[in-house]
């Protein structure tokens, strides 16, 4: 009997360095995928097609809205972010563990849908510290840093319903603690109970 | 606010490799506090009173038995083993975590008188794996061996109402494992929640 692949969701306003924290779980665990969401945001500079997500136009994103293919979508800042329920259906059904990083509008309609996922919110050391972290990365003009940081004020808050927090103070510590979840929770009682077979206890 | 020490339970069938992994966790965690049980068994080579037990007589035993000091207790193979409240409750309230290396009937008292317990079991790979385990150990004689594999057959049971389970075929990898269980537990919601104090989000 395979056992149904782990849905882990990742949550963290922006600047808080998921995406180093993420990367860094990618090289750690060869045998977790990660789930590339559709956007209709412009790519960055850097960032491909297929790879950090598949941009696609509002047009297209509302099609798909309408034909119901997003397990999750969300709208921040103007652009649309989502992830279809065959990506995360197909992953769970092959036994292997996904990782999805959305937000948490996003997570909550995941939460709804489906059971068993591992929540976990990255939270910043402080809004201050989330400030400098905008400033220093340089992507954002200065209005957009202060909106930034008054949405993860908010967004902070929803920290309160996820499993499992992490303050990303200090960057190893932190990607210690997200490896140390993932391990961990392959750990749980029922789910090693499923892997040996329960015939053997 | 203080937060009140972790408590972690650690159980596993003799043999198992259980005292390998929990000196590395020793080494990993210095902040991390191991409870020194009672025993009326006689010292091995190399075992040191206040280090690896507190030796106590059959006598002494009992009338600690009688004045209710002990959190649990528990006879296997004709010797006592115990953990005084004392020494739970001190580390909890000076917000140390604290990990109880006993069997499955003294975690079974533990999980009747405190809340919060996260409860750990490490089972061999096999019975056969045990088995080669005990021998090569050298302690026993092939009788014994005999009787720590049946008692283990029955002991392992017992996993099904831990909170994780552990499987140490290869040992870094359930070195790995134990250390991601404490790490990861330290991280849940209500802890970290608490920690950083509830009125910053």
């Amino acid at each position: 009997m395979r056992n149904e692949g782990l849905l882990y969701i990742v949550s963290a306003p922006s600047g808080t360095g998921k995406t180093t924290l993420l990367r860094g779980v990618m090289d750690y665990f060869p045998d977790v995928s990660f789930s590339i969401s559709y956007t209709t945001r412009p790519p960055r500079p850097g960032e491909r097609e297929g790879e950090d997500y598949h941009f696609i136009s509002p047009q297209q994103f509302q099609q798909m809205v309408e034909k119901g293919v997003f397990a999750e979508w969300a709208e921040v800042l103007g652009n649309r972010y989502g992830t279809t329920l065959d990506s995360i259906r197909e992953s769970r059904s092959q036994g292997v563990d996904l990782i999805l990083d959305i937000d948490s509008q996003g997570a909550r309609q995941i939460k709804e849908h489906f059971n068993g996922g591992v929540f976990i919110f990255i939270l910043p050391p402080s809004l201050e510290a989330l400030k400098q972290r905008l400033k220093a990365r340089g992507v954002d003009e200065r209005e957009m840093i202060q909106f930034r940081v008054a949405k993860a004020r908010d967004e902070m808050k929803q920290a309160r319903w996820y499993n499992y927090i992490i303050v990303n103070d200090r960057v190893e510590e932190a990607a210690e603690q997200l490896k140390s979840i993932i391990i961990a929770e392959r750990c749980r009682r029922e789910r090693v109970l499923k892997r040996i077979g329960l015939s053997k206890l």
